[in-house]
């Protein structure tokens, strides 16, 4: 079936790619926002960061620093695997509006877990990451059935 | 040739999708274990993890919590990177038995080493960790020589 | 148009292939690094690591192993979205020379990245981050423009 191909012509490969370009999008600015918070509190992780940087100092401790640093290892340790498996399972040819669910609903609820991991705000956060979750471990067992079956 | 594309109609195609989605299972129950372990130890990273809940404390110390986050580390720094050359592997055409041999070693390799971390029980951890790089390695030499000749 | 195809018969796929599995090569070696390191200094994490290793201590705060720690996990926030992003950049059939460019200069700086890193030396090592942002970014924004539009 071609609607399940590789190909910009195939909607739902279309619109993994977009999703997945969000989300690697939001990634990017956690990225960003380490170094903004590195250089708002003045901590820095390696010597060479801080010379020349008057009041600036090497420490691994600082909690602002130590949040971002976690929310992006969250990401790390879901972001990728929802790329992976995604790829995969846009080649199970699901229909378009399941499809269109899970990437929808893994974007927003990590978009909306950025938020609520910088505001610090529980049980959004842990909301947001299980809602993460379920369409990534959707696709992973379909992708499963199709690949063992 | 047909049987080197990306369709859940290639044997190895097929057995890819399938063993990326257990090793992808198998990291997620890390991710579980170390919300388990978290509750079992009563410790917590953030200050709004613990509110309410009486004896729960903030630590980035507990030895339990920090080696099942140092396990989900290690797999962040190996299955992410099988998840991607394993698909460019499989378009390089090899046979299934070459292949199969490549996913199970891998899937194998990963799912005991994840074992003996939490057994903590050396030199099995670091005997896993070489056998799951073994075939990463050689599906990266192998899509190097087909890229790049 | 099969050149935007997923097949080593395309140049841009097949150069994309290549460019891949050599940044994964120089992941590979700072998990190499990682292990020598820890030897050298004789600083491991787990208490099982320094059983019967006179002189090894368990210790997670030694600054040269954490250097190397540091620059892994600034792969793990990079590589792995150049992988997802670069396959689905392939497929939007850019031309070979910008597509070319896109994989020399992020290859070309992630090891050179790894070399700042591991020399401490600012502020080339910032610069070379920031130039192997710049075409995951680019193709980040090119993937999200063929497939929302």
């Amino acid at each position: 079936m071609a609607s399940a191909g590789l190909s910009f012509e195939n909607p739902v490969f279309a619109a993994y790619a977009a999703y997945s370009s969000v989300v690697l999008l939001k990634m990017f600015c956690v990225t960003g926002y380490t170094t903004i918070t590195r250089f708002r509190v003045g901590v820095f992780a390696n010597p060479e960061d801080v010379k020349g940087n008057k009041g600036a100092k090497v420490r691994l401790d600082n909690s602002d620093v130590e949040r971002v640093r976690r929310l992006h290892r969250n990401d790390l340790e879901n972001i990728p695997a929802f790329l992976a498996v995604g790829l995969l399972y846009v080649m199970t040819g699901p229909s378009a509006g399941a499809a269109l669910w899970h990437f929808r609903v893994f974007t927003a609820a990590r978009c909306l877990h950025t938020v609520a991991y910088l505001a610090g705000v529980q049980p959004w956060r842990v909301l947001c990451f299980l809602t993460g979750l379920v369409p990534t471990l959707s696709m992973t067992v379909q992708v499963l059935m199709a690949g063992a079956l």
